[in-house]
């Protein structure tokens, strides 16, 4: 993986419903941009995905719990109902900020519930329920419509502890690596690299990100340039197990 | 921010020592690759900008304290005993893994010290002792040398908290954004994003990371067509302050 690298915003695709063929829409808008090539990587907004896979929630037919009415504090308990029931488990909260592992195991803001950007201000998006074949079906759909089997990546902005700001990272993977591990291997001076795991999809989502913006409606891009030999990983081998974890 | 863009790795860096002339190495390493562009960032791994620096550490001249002694379990307690100089606090420990605040207030494995790519198995490379200072200083010397203005980011592999696998984030920024703060702007569909921070600036030090590699000795990258109107950022920046922080 030491070639040059290109990101390709993927332009022009219109605002998305539930069954809308996503993956027609972003080969289209590909082609626009000179085509898919051998070895891409498509990086998905998961807003994008979870739009047309109608997780969708309307304000309106929530219900707050005793619970949601207690967290909400001065915000809208519907919307903090939506959140615990995304969450496995409330790990931090301070009004209107609740961090949340969700039922994949994603540790996140609100557990992936967004509204900006969505059909209207009582229309909430959720994670899509398994993030991992929403890329692989949208992996088998492009191929099956250009004929070129990619990486499939879908993302999503996360903050982090200890640092400003959220980076995307990947929540679903098909066709590329999630995790590039280097333990064993030797460095330029002949050194062996002890337990050095890269978070490649996670770079790789951050870099899409770089070209999408969140303001601009560009929920695609193109990673070329990656290694060939990538791998194919799951976003699901990004989540940290819990018995590993100092942090939870 | 929403142009190609191209991450460029810098080839043909020697091993480096104190006092090299890092900035000229990068220049001519540059010009083999069609040379820089304005608004380019150049991408430069911490371990480079140390080295030159002088940030190193001869393990024999160490003496370890009862402290580290205690902690070091199995390791080597003259490096457990380089580690705690260099933090602030020890966040958790399982070991051989230590998660320290440096005293930058940077959160991370070893307080960042490192062995890997060194100069010897009783060599260690520590964080440079103002990493904003170091990419101001590459900065300046970049456009003495090559009359150009770049951004400069110092980069370093960190784990994080609830993810497995490291990613490249910024510890030192000079002339380029750091934060690119979305609070107040709208979305496509005209919502105010709320409290919107992206850290550009860990997502481009990711994506330098993706071509620069841990075991080829590709030191620095040119990320290309970004905003020009990116600002000027601080890694300081990036580290969340202690009040405000959930997670310390």
């Amino acid at each position: 993986m030491t070639g040059e690298l290109r990101v390709i915003p993927l332009r022009g695709i219109p605002e998305l419903d539930e069954g809308d063929d996503l993956a027609a829409l972003l080969v289209d808008a590909a082609v626009r941009s000179g085509g898919f090539e051998q070895n891409d990587v498509l990086v998905v907004a998961q807003k994008a995905v979870s739009k047309v896979e109608g997780r969708v929630v309307d304000l309106s037919e929530i219900e707050p719990s005793p619970e949601a009415l207690e967290l909400a504090a001065d915000q809208d308990p519907r919307r903090t109902e939506v959140i615990l029931r995304e969450s496995r488990e409330i790990l931090r909260t301070r009004a209107p900020l609740v961090i949340a592992e969700t039922r994949h195991g994603f540790v996140c803001a609100s557990a992936g519930v967004d509204a900006s950007n969505a059909k209207g201000p009582d229309t909430l998006v959720l994670l899509p329920l398994d993030p991992d074949a929403s890329a692989r079906r949208l992996r088998d759909q492009v191929r099956e419509a250009a004929g070129i089997d990619l990486g499939v990546i879908v993302s999503d902005s996360f903050g982090r502890a200890w640092r400003r700001g959220t980076t995307d990272v990947a929540l679903g993977v098909s066709g590329t690596a999630a995790i590039l591990d280097l333990t064993g291997e030797r460095d330029s001076k002949g050194y062996t690299l002890h337990a050095t795991e890269i978070a490649v999809a996670d770079e790789i989502a951050g870099a899409a990100q770089l070209v999408m913006g969140k303001t601009d409606g560009i929920p695609a891009a193109i990673v070329r340039g990656l290694s060939p030999a990538a791998g194919d990983g799951r976003g699901s081998d990004l989540v940290m197990p819990r018995e590993r974890d100092l942090f939870r």
